[in-house]
């Protein structure tokens, strides 16, 4: 099966906040106020986290139709905490980001709870967000 | 310094599309018609892009500002591979989401190319989303 491959173009409008373009789709990251944004979209982490819960849907309900059992209604919330003091450099020994995230799924389905939980293990280990975020990723930055 | 907390809350509008709370802002993840979705938002891979593209903006204009240069203009171009054999469940040997991710970094500043490979260095570094992509974070998926 060949790669598939996903790009985002992003221009900062201002310190904290970007406009994406993803295909037709426009996106606005920025930061609040009280962290010194233009407080006009959810803020980078929190994207992380709506990546996250939109793609445990896509494939909890793909894994679901091949394990054989109804979803009769489906809801997430994720969260995270950091500690700023690893972004703000004021810390060597505090990672930057989430130091844990923890996705609650709230399913309403003819399925037990054992199938349930084979369920999200399934679901973990295929889903690429999660993948992406539990085990490393090569990242490169680098100037165009 | 205390944590931060960052949640999302996410309801299944059907089987590819959430709509997502944080906090005042709604966000749409979705698929595109040809994997099976309804096309309404951007799809939970290129949130991840989104996410390090804003999460770079922030971090690198903060470390510009620290290091003493300005930026007349800064864009992003982010982009990634994956084999969708992962996530369909088709080949164990590969894994589900993005192989590496690359951003590219358009910058117009007065600062010269060694500071600004400097910048980048510092900015990997201290970005959020960079560690939580590049670096094994602990993810816990349960039913609620």
């Amino acid at each position: 099966m060949p790669n598939a491959k996903f790009s985002v173009h992003a221009e900062s409008e201002n310190p904290t906040k970007v406009k994406i373009k993803s295909g037709k789709f426009t996106m606005i990251v920025d930061e609040p106020a009280n962290l010194g944004g233009t407080d006009d979209g959810a803020s980078p982490v929190e994207y992380v986290l709506a990546a996250l819960a939109g793609c445990l849907n896509v494939v909890g309900n793909m894994v679901a139709k091949e394990m054989g059992f109804e979803i009769r209604s489906l809801s997430f919330d994720v969260e995270g905490e950091m500690n700023p003091a690893g972004f703000m450099g004021k810390a060597k020994d505090v990672r930057p980001g989430y130091q844990e995230i923890v996705a609650k799924v709230n399913v309403d389905s003819d399925a037990d709870e054992e199938t349930l939980n084979k369920w999200l293990e399934v679901i973990e280990s295929r889903c690429p967000v999660s993948d992406n975020l539990s085990n490393a990723t090569p990242l490169k930055i680098r100037l165009k």
